[in-house]
């Protein structure tokens, strides 16, 4: 085990509403102690939402699931693993954007990133935003991963497979992004698993082009015949190989998140998605990403709740590695 | 296949969120090209609401479904069918109601439907609206199909059986509609399932008169106990028989619907209700419809996403069917 | 069978959105006939949240209870009971209480609970609240069954185990309210179990305390593995024991239960948490609770809606072993 | 000053968010002491809202302010009178309704109307609803008071003048209402104001009826220009004259009003609104209604809240004149 | 008066909740009568939001006010005249945009804008979208109108200036439209009046370029001291001078409109807004825009329902010049 | 005018929506840099609301304002000041709370203003948290001020005079604040004006025991009356005494800020208050107070914006001190 520890407000003391709220109450990085320095995992924002095709508004997404994850506690009892004391964490602030580039945004949020930590040592996790500030990250973990060799693994969450090549005459757009991640050799795609896409679709090639890359797709429909047995084999499969997740929060059905700006009906409950996600414990998550909250049409926010519990299960996931003695 | 087409507008061009929200973004009943006519399915709303028994406001439902329903793309990945390819489609626009009489709306709703289109080769789909506008579709939907004798076949999806006698003095209410459709010989309830039924109820009777007019009753308890092998047998059992399927959007869980005007609590999640609708694909589907949605209560939308999800989703199991070559 | 009756106004002649809404539209307790005296159960609102942890508003829960419990009805499909031929049934209004303190609030409402029906007789079900008001039902409930010996049986519904000693320096708070009831020998703590727990903790052994004492924990986590045995053997083992339940709404997904104090997610469907409760029908019910609704985070209403549900469910079990002959 | 008191729970002790909603937490009338017998004013809800042309759902009206007038205090700053002091009130319940027929609600109501507290001496406030059960509670008033020759004096707040003759085929409707009054002899139109009334028009002649009648227009616009001397003045006329008050929420600006069904835009303020109603303080006020609160569309509340304090200021007008000594 | 006429739906025969939601109910341009053609105002929406500095979703607006100007009259009772009466009107659609570039989606609009109706004779209204789409419709107004020497006057009612020369390195974007107009010569600034703009600004000399270009600022703050005598002395200023009329909706109070993206505290009642575009009636109105309707923060619809009857305000300041024979 | 300087995100290049939300993007009090130490006004939280006496929810109030404010920007028109030019302004975070007890929570609150910057220097913004956490800013800021005789001035304004001696059996409660106060010597009765207060009252002597103890009460119903003569007498007499200010957001009509936890309905718009709050301007300001934010409760946002905009005002009254040479 790491001998960093993060240093969290005790909330039986300080109340959990009270304070700047940051992700899980993690500290500013400027407040890290230097014993606790570099970070193991940086927590940052990228607001930008300019490159949806519907729904505006997932710019103010990583504040709300800032204020959300005030309620998230440390020790995760399904894994037996306690963040706060397996890693050093810390909220890294809000990249800067370009609102009105998706291109500059993504190169200026990628610049942010690689300053963050420690490169090789600290992990990066962007909270969107829409999906395409994915790519920023992805950018950024790639190099500080050194970039490896084929590129990264990819666990992805998501309703739609954004491999669009361009959309109103843009490529760079919030389903485009593994198209781009694939071309800068980020992501392996043979090395990708897509969970939970769904239709309907404009056309019946439009998942075409990612099997042909040789995404291993496991859609919505697919899990309900199968289960999770392609998932398992993945996850097992994916052995140290340096590993991406980006998860969508439209993955999961409407009821469970309503404030998302293309929502998909009839998917996984968050129980489901849950224990999906879990599957992957002690893979070698070297990068993430959670995009696609956007708090406007979240009245009850339980969009964004969910969103700082999916942030937590991400994080135990490669606490699980950690605690295992990797 | 059908050499019809329908033309939708290329979202990849135009956004989805542009121009005035018709059913799946059909054209105008009155757009439709010459060579696409007459339409295969009209697609129209019934905007009343006046034979609600607790929460109205359904009158704003077909409306809501319009406009939530320019998400839908045209190919269904499940069942491999490309809606726009198979079909033309049109969006009829709305019926003349009578706010204050249930009878008269019923009939002048009818009248309207009878109208479109070219009867015995266009089916009508009508979206309300509350319940008891589906009596008018199905008496123009049977009189389409040349009266077929004994009646036509029902899938029946709703948390309620709707077969009471009398509400409140009155015959024709969102309670009766089907009782009416037995008494009028629209429905053959011997070719009737009802699918997710659920209590609590007034009396332990008030499913017996259903039962005694020999109607397959899968409540919401059935399947969680039996699956859904019943269902499959009953599907089977259709053959070539024409059939109308009525789906009340209260048939799903509040939380999946949360803009309904009378509520059941604990049912069905989207993904669950989907799957048992899919297992209609094929079958000989002459009319539709799609009641109960009250945008009031949907602050979210998605009550409305799911609707045009679920209309997407009906009209595909006709598509399987001329798919098959039918 | 019991000869009482409660006299339900007839929703086909008074409809259900008429009048002052009472608990399932049962009478208020000083309107019951004197030949449905003592009543059977007397449901009442303990309206009182100031011993959360998080979010308070539950004050106004049970309020809201009341509205959205007009849209039940008395016959139970599953169990094949009807309430009002089995029980008198009140609403025996709200408790006083005291804002400003937690302990006090508890003694005023236990003592405005013993004073309901017939002691010995009648059985309380409180609705709050936070859960900190449980104790103030337990304790009456314990006194009028003759303070069983080592104290009640419970079944314990909630996603929290409630069994923290001491928060910000008090003992009466929503996540003590088991603890104390331990402390008091209102509860047998190996003749409880609690069904949904789920984390995230602040530490391991938050869940020690409990253990340690005998209780039974089936965890979310527990359940998506094991299915609902041990539930099962639990229910068998109660017999004759005189059993209370609490029911915390957040035990289900915030999906179908927004409005609720101290959310946690990826939990039971409204479906999956009705069929686990349905496995008590029969034990020896001596008392209840239902808490935690929190209005101004319900925009729908469907929290208040399930909640009403899940107060007729409850009710239901012990009509099914009056329905048994006991 | 009368002696008799209206007994009101101590907010102070209880508090005011607990217990069954009543009209301002008067008593139940079924509740009220013998000697506060015959009461002075006896406010009952009509939850009907199918008189409607635009917006339903004013059914849940009555409902929503009985909850919001628990913030209500009895003392009246502005008028110096004590509302608990000078009369003995009492909420009346719900009266019965048709839902599907106008017509027979308004007899039913009405019917209902005339049984509650002692006729000639208990004054009738109705609270919708939509405008159409107005007629009810003015034929119960009429009656009650004897018939005055003539008609009763009319004090009409609206955004809308309501006195179109028929509606889709129907002369029951919430735009109907004064016209029917004038026709049966409830009101004189003559001793008619109108205020607050402001277009669109479907035509220029649409206000000519009631003009031709004798009723004093003093639309929003007249207001803007002329100030509130014609108000003035025929309060100032009104004398000992019988008279009525008809408060439409909608007269209100929708910001103030958003829970309505009928909204107008560019209207009152509620400093406004009720700065002009206070200039009716002491009229002979024998009966009053207060119509079209739609809680779907009031997510904060502020709709009932708004009408809740228009209630209580209706009523202080005729305790000023109690106050007086008449 | 002109011998055109306007076809609206008979809504005492087809209910306003009914059809297919267009502005004002005025036909779909495609279905004007050939006798009615060329319409003397198209209105039509421009569906774009990318040029926000705060929140987006503007995108929506068109389609809410489509929505909400269902309960629009034709007749202004006001002013005394009939739009339906004195002008051919039609709903001209949306115009395309290109989401990711303002500047493409400003010419692609005021392409299609240059393409309704007939120049010189028809009048454009732009229906937003934030407020970068008035540059589409000033430059399509301009033409259409033979570029007017020095450009057109401007009356602009906002609570902000609009001024900004570029922000975050882009031309333009919703604060820069009237720079660019004036660079552009659409616009004369001397012959502009800006109402209602208000602080806090980031600079003081925020106001200052375009108080250097000879632009009217009559600020909130100047309107509460000095009444309304400025904007009279512009309007009568005006005579014939082809004037466009740009309305930002966040010029009211956000109690007003609170769906929109950049909300100014401390503003105009309706009442007040109202009033003021009133004293324009008469003026030789060529052009106009309504925009800033942000339909995701609006949960009761009090913003687009406002937006309607300002538009429908602003018709009528032209129809009132018809009226007199201009 | 003072050296130092606050330093904001220019928000032209770096927007508005990112970044954690402080009070109007002032700096952490820990990020200060020296030349600008010690602040001259720091702004913090105290996330407390169990002193409220109807609705909590407050607690989430500060939050609430700090999102709100990011649109904050530092140059106020009207009075010609430039916030961030005149002082050095710091977010001091928010105050430890003790969630179960009142007094224990101003004693906490007061302890850690106590310690914000510079006592004597430093004056001090409290930001609630309900009206019960002003008596904690009060007792800091009269220690900081040396305890001037007498006690400090006092500008109240607020729909509720909340001098009552005890609710509940508890002396300190958000409508006791002032009582407190005085009996603390920390407010100089006869140097208080409340300005905005309106019934209706439990008693008419509900007022008098501030009328006794001097304080200047300029009603709501007062100033409809007499405007704001008194008001500016008032402000004229207070010359250089230490004043405080204290804010309670529900000053204003609830259609300005719904987002509260004890509306009082018919009173001053947002246009209005500010206007008042503005006659205050050159006052020196000591410390000040904002309370009764209730975010549940404000869909839109727009009571937290509005809350964002007084709280800027209030700074800026003393700017204008500063800036005329104080």
């Amino acid at each position: 085990m790491n001998d960093k520890r993060t240093a969290l407000p005790n909330a039986r003391q300080n109340p959990r509403f009270a304070g700047l709220g940051t992700f899980c109450r993690f500290p500013q990085i400027c407040h890290v102690a230097p014993e606790n320095q570099p970070v193991d995992w940086a927590v940052y924002g990228i607001p930008y939402d300019g490159g949806v095709t519907y729904r505006p508004g997932a710019r103010f997404g990583a504040q709300a699931v800032r204020d959300a994850s005030r309620a998230i506690r440390p020790y995760h009892t399904f894994h037996d693993v306690n963040l706060a004391e397996v890693f050093s964490l810390a909220d890294a602030g809000d990249a800067p954007v370009s609102p009105y580039s998706c291109a500059e945004t993504q190169e200026q949020a990628a610049a942010y990133a690689r300053g963050l930590g420690s490169p090789g040592h600290t992990r990066l996790f962007a909270v969107g935003g829409d999906h395409s500030i994915a790519l920023a990250n992805m950018r950024a973990t790639y190099e500080a991963q050194g970039r490896p060799e084929g590129g990264m693994a990819l666990i992805h969450f998501d309703s739609h497979i954004d491999t669009v090549d361009v959309v109103w005459g843009e490529k760079h757009t919030h389903a485009s992004v593994f198209r781009r991640a694939f071309e800068e050799g980020l992501i392996n795609p043979s090395r990708m698993i897509t969970i939970g896409i769904k239709g309907p679709l404009n056309m019946p090639d439009d998942w075409d082009y990612a099997r042909d890359q040789g995404v291993e797709i496991v859609s919505y429909d697919d899990w309900r015949r199968e289960g999770s047995s392609r998932i398992d084999e993945f996850a097992d499969a994916l052995g140290e190989a340096p590993t991406y997740l980006s998860f969508d929060i439209d993955v999961v059905d409407p009821a469970f998140a309503p404030g998302t700006g293309t929502p998909s009906f009839g998917g996984f409950t968050s129980g489901e998605a849950i224990d999906l996600l879990r599957r992957f414990g002690g893979v070698n998550l070297v990068g993430a990403d959670l995009v696609e909250v956007l708090p406007d049409l979240d009245p009850s926010g339980i969009t964004a709740g969910l969103a700082a519990q999916v942030l937590f299960e991400i994080l135990c996931l490669d606490a699980v590695r950690v605690g295992r003695g990797a």
